[in-house]
């Protein structure tokens, strides 16, 4: 009878209250509120929108519906960094173990791919042995032991929002700002964080390609970090096109190892200095963006990330060698050189093509249960605007089998397009978005 | 996958084709889409609206998503009454047999109570023996035979409507035109009929209680009955009182054949018979409604009409010594004299408070499962207008016990309001809605 009641105000467009929300996110975490009843409730969400204070409500409810990580005994700051999703972006992997090794703390907990955009958790588990399910007790403990752990959302941890968001799927009730950036907030707050840092994608691959969504996200994204003390900031960055040239769980890990060990390419270095020279800042650990950055470069310079990505390894059951020896990563049975059929500029390499050309070659999933193949997927060695004469080398194609070669050939031709004039890509970062409002990101 | 498409189209404002709404229905009628896809969808419906192809194709959806009664071997009119709902409001019980009795068609196929209103088949039920599960097979025999059969919509009639419907209840999803619109007339058209004559209630007691409301719903039912081959009629009435004095199913059941034998109360008659020379018109069984009216009144007058209802109760197992002595329904154990509290003007008797009163009394339903007492109601004997000294009888309470007797007095005392002013209250009957549009109902 309650969801009843909410249903119909929210139908007609009024408020639901805080207290409200708690009742009914632990009732449906618990079974007592049937799909049907919170399927129309979500539409009528969608239609009718939620207020700030609602959305925080909702983000508090889906929280305490569940457990969280208590590491306020550690009496340090602790910061993690959310993606919304793009193709070949692996800065978490660089990103977690260099905070960490200038000692700030990062609970890290991501997702798995689906759809187009890969997933942490599976980019890890291409690692032999690496195990992402660590309990909230282990996670606690290594953290604790060495400033990071990197792990998948726990059964226990907003069992509502994870039941919803199921629900969500499957009735076209995903694209809703408030929807999202309730779900997200209520994962990151159960980390127990006091700063986040978004990397909010634009352009054609991401989720919401639209500057001006984006925009609308990370302004409700800060207003809930700031609802829930944990100070938020946001920087819209680029993915019109790939990041890095790795795409493809195992050649991820590879790149980044080797963007762990000074070897990255500039846009991939480039997003992962300014995400984590915001977190240093969030947490005090360094005063500017400036001095910020000169630590992280340090700590790649000196070796102590890589070393603190081998602990994480080590202490996650994976093989640390991989660090050392790439070649320990599951490697595909074929590979292929993709050459430049035509002279001309690199116009476009469109991120869903080459993530949907993955998924095809066995490497992705189009459901939560499939299993993806580590070791297929792309290394993309050229970039929007190159000038390119014809058979030029692009790309190399990892795959399965043949077959697989000749599917990924595909996708590299249709995501790949040359043309006579070069096309300006987006901005590899454009804008930062904090409680101070949105300002355009320094161009260098 | 295809619930899905539709519910994102339909949550952007776009429209559903005719063969979408087929597919659907039936999927959904055999368990092939989930509820929750079903309520997501619904929602959207209410709030995005359906346009008039999308009401005459849903119609048509759950009109095929089941069986039919095929009536056309008869070569005669068919014409059914459709209510949409009050206290008191006992018209069906007269108007069936009174219609059929002149050699017009009705195959007639009613509702439960349900809420604060009463349904027609609780009422034949209260007649002892009296069976309204005719299957669509009995249903044919017997209308072939006498003109007439009076029953619940059959379990393969519309399934996919009766699904929706329940489902609509518990996902705040009701009050929507169109979606109530295309739900009666799936299965009024499932009764393969040649015309449709509704009582639309307006007025405090009624569904929709605003004019306005009403005559929208009115022309979505006339533009789907002209899409179906049905032409339909609407006269818009009062239900800011009940209809007639008696309210309870066995007491509205022995009013029912008083009116029947020429002494039903005026407002009750006038109802029933403009409602009844609509059907004869459109049957094209009298040339206009002067002289339908005049065929009525005589088959009253005859006895016609009260033999025809005689010999239905006899088709469906029930006493038909009931017309003769109406002391074979089902009596209340105990009765007492509601009397005026103070002199002045019967200013209102709220048929809401009256209804929730009989279901408090246990006469009625809080759910589809709960059992009515039959014997219990009211009868009110006073009509908004009258003036009234203290202490004049202005209805009878009739209860299970003295318990009930107390609840049915404070009902009473709540309903029936006395001040020093009269209160007009609404016309009897005041539009007429067809085809040519909204009319004023002619005053007498």
């Amino acid at each position: 009878m309650l969801a009843h009641r909410l249903i119909e105000r929210k139908r007609d467009g009024g408020r639901i209250e805080p207290g409200e929300w708690r009742a009914l996110a632990l009732a449906y975490a618990k079974g007592h509120v049937p799909d049907y009843q919170m399927a129309a409730l979500l539409m009528a969400c969608f239609l009718r929108g939620l207020d700030r204070g609602e959305t925080s409500a909702l983000t508090e409810a889906m929280l305490t519906s569940g457990d969280r990580l208590d590491l306020s005994h550690l009496q340090k700051p602790r910061i993690d960094k959310h993606s919304t999703g793009g193709v070949g972006d692996k800065v978490s992997l660089i990103l977690a173990p260099m905070v960490a090794s200038v000692g700030v703390v990062v609970p890290m907990m991501s997702g798995r791919s689906l759809g187009h955009t890969g997933g942490t958790l599976d980019k890890l588990e291409s690692i032999p042995g690496f195990r992402t399910d660590l309990s909230l007790a282990e996670a606690r403990e290594q953290i604790e032991a060495i400033g990071c752990a990197m792990m998948g959302q726990t059964p226990e941890i907003a069992p509502a929002d994870k039941k919803m968001y199921a629900l969500r799927d499957a009735t076209s009730t995903v694209e809703s700002i408030p929807l999202i950036a309730s779900s997200i907030m209520s994962k990151k707050l159960a980390e127990d964080l006091t700063g986040l840092v978004i990397d909010m994608k634009r352009g054609s691959g991401a989720f919401l390609p639209q500057l001006e969504k984006v925009l609308e996200l990370a302004a409700v994204m800060i207003q809930l970090g700031a609802d829930h003390n944990c100070p938020t900031v946001c920087l819209v960055t680029a993915m019109d096109r790939p990041l890095g040239r790795a795409c493809g769980n195992a050649l991820e890990v590879e790149e980044a190892i080797a963007a762990l060990k000074g070897e990255g390419p500039p846009d991939l270095m480039a997003v992962t200095y300014a995400l984590g020279a915001e977190m240093l800042v969030l947490a005090g650990a360094a005063t500017d963006i400036e001095s910020a950055r000169a630590d992280l470069e340090n700590a790649i310079a000196t070796g102590k990330a890589a070393k603190r990505f081998q602990k994480i390894i080590e202490a996650q059951g994976g093989n640390p060698g991989v660090v050392d020896d790439p070649a320990v990563l599951p490697q595909a049975a074929e590979c292929e050189i993709f050459a430049a059929p035509r002279r001309g500029f690199v116009a476009r390499i469109e991120p869903r093509t080459i993530g949907r050309g993955i998924i095809e070659m066995g490497g992705g999933r189009t459901k939560v249960e499939d299993i993806a193949d580590p070791g297929v997927g792309f290394v993309i060695t050229t970039r929007p605007g190159d000038w390119v004469e014809v058979g030029e080398p692009l790309a190399t194609i990892f795959a399965r089998d043949r077959s697989g070669i000749s599917s990924g050939r595909q996708a590299l031709r249709n995501a790949i397009t040359i043309a006579d004039e070069a096309e300006p890509p987006l901005p590899l970062i454009s804008h930062r978005v904090s409680s101070a409002g949105v300002e355009d990101y320094p161009q260098t």
